[in-house]
Parts: structure tokens; C-alpha cells; sequence
């Protein structure tokens, strides 16, 4: 079940869980796991930047792709191999699909700066794991500095047949997917999946651009599912309805550096972890930003009874 | 009418209007002028990143700032004078007041990094402009790149007596707000105001956290008093419903980059500007864009009619 | 006497002299002009990062400049007119150029990531300023933190005829002088003059690599000419023999917001500054800086006489 | 043996040796120790940004530094622990020490800003790594973006009585050492050691300012310890002359991204190395760039016979 350039529909981001002294809850990653697959996910992305993968060490890293690999085969599993060094990449990316995994992610290191530079490291990167390996191109400026342009995406993609799929999370970037797609339409560019990260706070539009479908962390995966089927069908008032349900919530995820907790205290009233707790150094929350998390919830409870936690 | 440190309401970031072949377009400017004083904005600040300022010369600035100042004496005016030197910030700084306008605001330049270099930065800068003049601290991260911490803030507002305001737009910013009303709890921070930007984006918890009212450009300002006004009074849920009725726009009119071009495309379309050009180098939007803007003021004039534009 | 692509030999970047409290001292300008002259430059760079331009007020920029236009009309000179808007840019550049000036520098704003972004920026800017008016194109990440490659130099170059000279102070950058004299060699990058900055740190090998001179502050330009020429004239090891007198203050001065406070202690020493004053914000030396100066002017004097300062 | 606050001399930053197929070079491990004993170093820093620390997994990291560490127990061995997560940092560093390391080192992680996240993460990672590690604190702001304060160095060495010493390589620096050790005088800072990085670029000056030693990459280690000792005998015009000698290659080794490839090539020369390969993503020398190191070395050799390598 390895990933291909049609890939579409909605990859949860899954949080690395932790119990409250940093040692990883594995129990949590089974519920995380049967309920992304309960919900209707394709797929899961784990080891990924709200993974807090650069806080495992070398064997944890794959004791957390492999437990989420065996608990559902049913479920894409894409692990986050991004590292300094292409060594360190291509053992777990080897060590991944060899689990199971179908697919690795890659995210450029944030010195990279020209367009040469950039496309240069992906060429070695794609090399060092081997051709046999899909991988997921992730381009996330706003968080790795490094900003991408749609034809140095198209000679990333061109130059490795084994880039399956962008995960885009560019800000702005709507224009950077309607660019991509008449690339692909005039052949320029060969076929390729595309989901869209951010938070999902512009899944509406991502859609309507032409995204495949999400590939996000947001703490109701059921309604990235929504938006996507809705806009697929066609249905964009209802899409959208749905969506301004949520947007108040999905903001207040998205806020760089909080998001992570805000994400991991929800699932936590949703009882899919044991502990909102990040693995050290990390991030917690004030009283006052639970009350607004709460009253976020409550609101969005009115139209979303998903949304409805104690 | 100089700005004091009770300052509170909304005070709209106003675009430079310009024709579409680069000149300034002061008749525009009047219109903007009289719009926002007939919603009833407490003021108006000009010549910020939004006001495309550093594309103006020497004499247009004063000449801009001028034109919003006489229109309608009963509205403050807040003058962008952040400049790389401090001669040109004192000459705007003094020629603006002398204009009649009520403060300035300065700008942290994007090399400052410690918290030492950024104080006295605005130690300098505030004794370069002579401490009659009252001044807005921007404090915005994510586009000037430098962060402030609030101790750091506090440090910038004991030096400096004649700092009336913090523009405050970091992100995350809102637990920013509460260390501060506490310190002046306390007693250990002077009274100041604090108004708030990011496009509106978190206004609604800004303002519960104890912001004074907002300071930003986006094009409903009705918005803005709206949400500052039921905070205020204590209607959380009457704030909380309209702000969420437009946060689908406010977020769209947010991304770096390609916002002043969906405001000065909204303001065009509500009469008030002649044109939507910014001066070169700007940006454009495509014909796409145009309508998802459509669209969703097609969605926000459900609830609020403000926003039916043809 | 405009620049043309075939300009070489040494331009001094200069200065600009202020008195202890701030105002411009001409009289300076005078005596800075002079001196260039009279040990040999072709020509003098100003209102450029170590001019302090941002620091003048618009009717300076081009006062200052004028007056160094004016002094030697056998010197070509060549001004700084970056600007964050082209309105400014132009202006001066015309102004400027009416004045008699050679040429006109541009650097590219510090947010420029993409190679699409850096070559449409000169684009623009060669529109903007006219296509008459010869332009020096400066190249350097270290301050401005935008990387262009090789590539992306021959796009600016090709794409505006007007482009005479590149600034070269990319560090390392010996590879990138090759690659561009490589590719005029093959046809496929018009001829242009390349003289190189960085404090003439790498001066010596940077004229074997194919530079065509030198555009720096060092404090002796003299010592700039002598390698040139030397290197010109084949004499390799004489021209490393007096480089290396000088690199140890050489190096001293390449120090970042340190330098200019050097060059200008040195140059009141050499009699040509009446004040090593910068204006506000600016740097200053200590006792123990200024006291490692004079050892390494006495270090260097035991080589050439011409560092013998009081 | 462990590192205290009184450490002094010179201690290598030793590369990490690689075949040209990426495989660790155990060998010339052994050759490299041999040799910085041999000259007469105190100790050895392995593991660094030099050391391509960040190429290697996670078992490789302790492979080498254990070989290092065993095979001279009169070297005292630093380990570069710097890790994104306190999970990896701790485990690297505590193995290290089991091995027989004398301390280890932290660099600070690129994102930090203020001063408050800078000493916040030091405390956290001093509390991570256990109290009874004695640690190098990093300070190089050129490549790791995090620029420090003299009154945050001091208040992480106040925090943790476990940090010995201080890698100063700041640019510029001068000042920093003099602040620094004013008020060691005055009793506001507590003892500690620092030595100076930066390509020894700074040497001369920093000894006299006050540093206890040299802890860098240069090629000739020889001449850290001659530069070093005649500054401490008093010695200055000599510790300058040999200084000035190696100048001209000490310049060209401290470009940034090229200086591993010349430091791995000039030692290979020295037969140290079998092999100057860096692992991928690495970079090389051109021809020229060869020829060039090799007529540098044919002039320090003139005056120092140690640099007359074949």
C-alpha cells in the first residue's frame, strides 16, 4: 500500500503522545490510531514538526512510526524523516517502509536559501533513501524559512519520480496550487497528489484551487473530512458552512508555538490521550487560554455536536 | 488632542491611496477620511506598513499626512515615522505634529535581536523626536522579525514618558496582553493603551484579555467597533457571533503579502477608493482571487449587510 | 563620462563626514575627494551601506553626492540610490545622473527569498530608474541576507542592458567570480565589470579569479590600487606581499558594525575627516579599540610607510 | 578530569574523519589525536558544527566520541552534545562522560530570540543534562543566528554551576571578552574559562583582551598554542608576527562552508586524514581553490617551517 501520485482525501497529523515525565504513551498512540481510522482517514502523517520528532531519539523515532504502522494496516502511514544528515534520513526512512510505512516526508533545512540550493538537496536527499521510497515534498516557509517557487517545486518534482505528493502548507498559497495544477494540465508539470497543511486555515479555498485533500493536525479531523467530501461533491455552500463552524477554533490552533498544546488539551477531552504534555522543551497553556479553548468548543458545539466535550 | 495614555476605541490603519499610474490620490484620501469618521472610528493612523510608506518620497509623506489630518480635525491621527535614520524620523515627527497630528508611531528596524540593542533603540529614537511628542510602539514580529519580550516593553515604556500606546500585533500575543495588565496592576508597568492589529484575527480574545481597542486596517472598521463595543459591555456572545460572521474575510484579507491588495479591492468596491493600485513594486489579484473576495462577502452580508457590495 | 561595462581599477567607497553633532561637513567631502584623486582611484562610491545613507534626509542624499560629483569632475562617480520604493530610487538616480554622476548602485531589500523575486526586484528597479542610466548591481548576503546564484546575476545582467558592474561581496564568492568569467568566456553572459568589496578581505584572490578591480572602504585605498595593479601586472607575490602588510588591519576593519567607526578613526588620523563622528544610531570605538588600531598601524608601517600616522 | 572553571590553552576542534563512501574513519581518529597530543593541545572538541556532528545517527555520535576519548587519556575531550530535543542532548552526554569525557558543549538551538528564551533554554538544558556535566556554552551568532548579550551569558553561567566555560566566538567579540572579564574583576560574574573560536581570525586580539586560550579548527593547532603561550609570557610583538604569518590562510579556511573542505584538505596533506570527504550534504574545492591553499601554505612556509607540506 505504498503512496501514489493520486493520493487524495485526508491524512491526519498525529501528535507524538507523551506521558507528563516525557516518556512516550504508547497506548495513546493506539487510540489516536483506531480513531483516526474510525473517522474516515486515509491516512496518517506521524514524525512530523507537531510530532515533536526532533525531540526522539534514533530508536524512539521508529518505535512510534512502527507503532502506528501495525495497529491499522488499513491506514497510510507517512513518517516524517526530515534530518541534518542524509544518514540519519535514510535509516529511518529504509527502517519505515520496511514496517510498513507508505510513504516518508521530507522538509528542507531552513539555510537553504536560492533556488539551487534548494532543489540541489532534494536531488541528494531523494538519492540517499533510495528510489524505491515514495516521499511527500513538505513546503512550509512561515516554519522552515525556506520559500519555494511553483517551478522549483515542478524541477523537484521532475527531477524524482518518486515524489508522489506536495504537502502544501505555503502562506499565501492559493495562487501556488492553481499554478501547479495548470502546469499539470498542460503537461509541464507530471501528476502529482496535493494536501494541504496550514492548519487547515484555508482549506476552503486549498479545495476549490484544486487540492486532493488535507493533510493536517487540526483536532477534528472529521471536519477536514467534511470540507473535503463536501467540495468534492461539489457542495460549496455547505462546505463552506461547515468550515466558518470551525474557522474561530482552527485559528486558534494555528498560532505558531501554542498550536501544539491548544491540539493535544482537545484531544485530550476528546480521550484520545492520556496527557496534553510535550516532550521538553516544550509549550503549555494559562488557565485563560483553556477557558478560551472551552468557550471555543461550546460555540462551535452549536452547530458541530462533535464539538460537544466535557 | 494629542494621544494620551487612556486612549481607547478603534483607530483604522489607513491605505495610501494611489491612481493607477503611481500618483498619490488625495481625493481618495478625503473620502477615506469621512468614511471612517462617519462610522465612528476614535482616530486614524497613516503611514504604516499597510500605507505602502516607505514607497513615498520625503515631501509626499508629509504631504499624505497632512491631507488625512486637515480633512477632519475631530479624528486622531496617528503618523508612521519609522525610518532608518533618526533625522528623517524627527523632521516627519515634528513636521506631522505641527500638522496637527495627535501622535507617532515608531517601528523596531528588523537587525535589532537583543533585548538591549531594542531598548535602546527606543531610547534614541524617542529622545530624537523630543519628548513632547506623544508614540506608538509597534511591537510586530512576524513581518519587522523582531521580537519583544513583555519585560522588554516595559523597559521601552518607563524610559520613555511620552510612549502613550503599544500597537500590539505579535503572534501569539494574547497571554502578551495579560503579563501586562498585570504588571500595571501591580504597579510595576505605567497606565498606558493598548491597541491591537494582526488584521483583527484574535481581536475578539484581545479585547477580553484587556486590549483597549483595535489599531488595523481591516476594511470593515464597522467591524471593529462593533466587536470593541459589545466586548466592552460586557456581551461576549454578541461580540464573539459578529466578529465570527466576518472572520472567514478577516482571514483572508490576513496573508502577508496579499492583503492590501484584498483591502484596497474591498475599500474600491465600497466607493471610497478611486483605485486599487499600490504604487510599484506591489502585488495584484488574480481573477480568482477577486471572487473567493466575492464570495465571502457574499457569505458575511448574510449576517452583516454592511458587507453587501455589488 | 558614464560607467561602461569595460570600467576597472579602484573606487573607493566614501564615507560620509559628519561633525560631532550630527550635521554634514563638506568641507570633508572635499578633502576625501581630493585624496582619492591624488593616490590614483578611477572613482568613488557613495551613499552606500558605509555612507550612512539611510540616515539622510532626502535633500541630503543628493547634496552630499552632489558635492562629491562636483569636486574632481575626472573621477566617476557612482551613487547609492536602494530605496525600499522606486519613487525615491528614481528620483535621486535621475537627479543625480543630472548632477554627473557615472553611475548609480542598487542592492536588493533584505525580504527578497526566490530567485523570481530577486531577478523581477532589478527588473522593476532598472525600469524604474530608466534605461540610460548605467547601474551597479551589489551583491551582498552577509548585510543584506539575500543569496544570489551565479544564475540569477546573468538573468539581472541580461535582462537589462543598462547593468555595467557588478559589486561583488558575496562571501565565499571566489567561485562565483570563475563561474561568471566562465560564462563570458562561453557567450553566454555579455561583458561586464566586476570589482569586488568585502573589505578587500579576499581582494588578492578575488583579482587572480578575473575581478576587474576593487570597490571598498578600506581605509588606504592605496593599498587597493597597489594590489590591482600588481595582480595586473603579473607580479603575484609582490602584490600578495603588500596585501598581507595589511590584512591584519585589513581584517580589523571588516569587522560588521564595527568597521565604520574604524575607517573613520583612521581616516581622521590620515587628516582627511575633521570628526570620526557617525550619526545617530551609530557606533563608537573604546580606548582598547582604538589602541589595537594604532598597534596594527604600526605593524603595517613597518612595511608601508604610508601608515604612519600620527 | 574533568573540565573546570580554570581551564586554559588550546584545545582543537577535531573534524570527523570519513572515507570518500561516507564511512567513519577510525584510523585517522586515532592519527588526529595522536597529533593534537603530540603538538601539545590541552584538549580536543569533537563533535561540533566542524565535527559534521548533526551527519551522523545516533550511535555513530558516541562511536566516535568514545574513540577519541580512549585514546589518550592526558587530551581532555569536550563532546558537542547539541541536540533539538533535552531527550537526545541527555543521553549523548551522560554516555559520553561514562566514557571518560572531560565536559561537554551546547550550542543554542536557531529559533531563540529573546533574552529570555536564550537563558530559559540553557537552564533547561543544564537541569536536562544533570548538574554534575560540566559544560561549554557556545556563543556563535555568524552560524547559529543567536546573538547574546554579555548580561545573558552571565546570567546562564550564574544559573548553572555546571557551566565551566564559554566557546566565545561572537563577531565582533573584543568588547564582549573585556565586559566579560570586567566583571569577573568586580565580583559580578563568577570565574570561568573562555576561549575563542572563530577561526582563530581574532586570536592575537582576543588573548589580549583577556581569553585563557584558543578552542578552533585551524590547521595548524601549532600555531593556536604559539599565539597562546607567547600573549602569556608577554610576548606580544611575537605572538603577532608568527599570527600575521598564518593570517593570509587563517582568512581563507574561516569562509563559511568552505573552510571544513580546506581545514580536511590541509590536513590530509599533513597526513593525517586518509580521506578530506565530508559526508553528503557536503561541500569540495575546486582545482583553484586547491592551488590556492597551496600557494598560501608555500608562504607561511617562508616564515613557518611546520606549514612546508608536499
Amino acid at each position: 500500500m505504498k503512496l501514489t501520485p493520486d493520493a487524495s482525501g485526508t491524512f491526519a497529523i498525529a501528535p507524538t503522545p507523551f506521558f507528563d515525565d516525557g516518556r512516550i504513551d504508547y497506548e495513546s498512540i493506539d487510540r489516536l490510531t483506531d480513531f483516526y481510522g474510525k473517522v474516515g482517514c486515509n491516512g496518517v502523517t506521524v514524525l512530523g514538526i507537531l510530532g515533536e520528532a526532533p525531540k526522539l531519539e534514533g530508536n524512539e523515532s521508529l518505535e512510534v512510526a512502527t507503532r502506528f504502522i501495525k495497529r491499522n494496516p488499513k491506514l497510510q502511514i507517512i513518517v516524517g524523516v526530515s534530518a541534518p544528515g542524509f544518514a540519519s534520513m535514510r535509516s529511518l526512512a529504509q527502517a519505515s517502509m520496511d514496517a510498513g510505512a507508505a510513504a516518508v516526508m521530507i522538509a528542507p533545512p531552513p539555510h537553504l536559501r536560492t533556488d539551487d540550493q534548494i532543489t540541489s538537496y532534494f536531488k541528494q536527499a531523494a538519492e540517499a533513501i533510495g528510489d524505491d521510497i515514495p516521499w511527500v515534498l513538505q513546503d512550509y516557509p512561515l516554519t522552515l524559512t525556506v520559500v519555494m517557487t511553483p517551478a522549483v517545486i515542478r524541477k523537484i518534482v521532475m527531477d524524482s519520480k518518486s515524489c508522489v505528493m506536495l504537502k502544501h502548507e505555503d502562506w499565501p498559497g492559493l495562487e501556488k496550487i492553481s499554478t501547479l495544477r495548470n502546469w499539470q494540465k498542460d503537461g509541464s508539470l507530471r501528476p502529482m497528489s496535493i494536501l494541504t497543511g496550514n492548519g487547515a486555515l484555508f482549506l476552503d479555498f486549498e479545495m476549490e484551487r484544486g487540492a486532493d485533500g488535507a493533510m493536517t493536525g487540526y483536532a477534528f479531523p472529521e471536519l477536514l473530512i467534511d470540507v473535503v467530501t463536501k467540495i468534492k461533491k461539489g457542495d460549496r455552500d455547505g462546505a463552506h458552512d461547515i468550515f466558518d463552524a470551525h474557522l474561530p477554533l482552527i485559528r486558534y490552533e494555528q498560532q505558531p508555538g501554542v498550536g501544539l498544546s491548544v491540539r493535544k488539551y482537545v484531544l485530550k477531552k476528546r480521550g484520545l490521550l492520556s496527557s496534553d504534555a510535550q516532550r521538553k522543551p516544550g509549550s503549555s497553556m494559562t488557565a485563560a487560554a483553556r477557558a478560551e479553548v472551552d468557550y471555543l468548543l461550546s460555540r462551535v458545539a452549536r452547530t458541530d455536536k462533535r464539538a460537544a466535550l466535557k
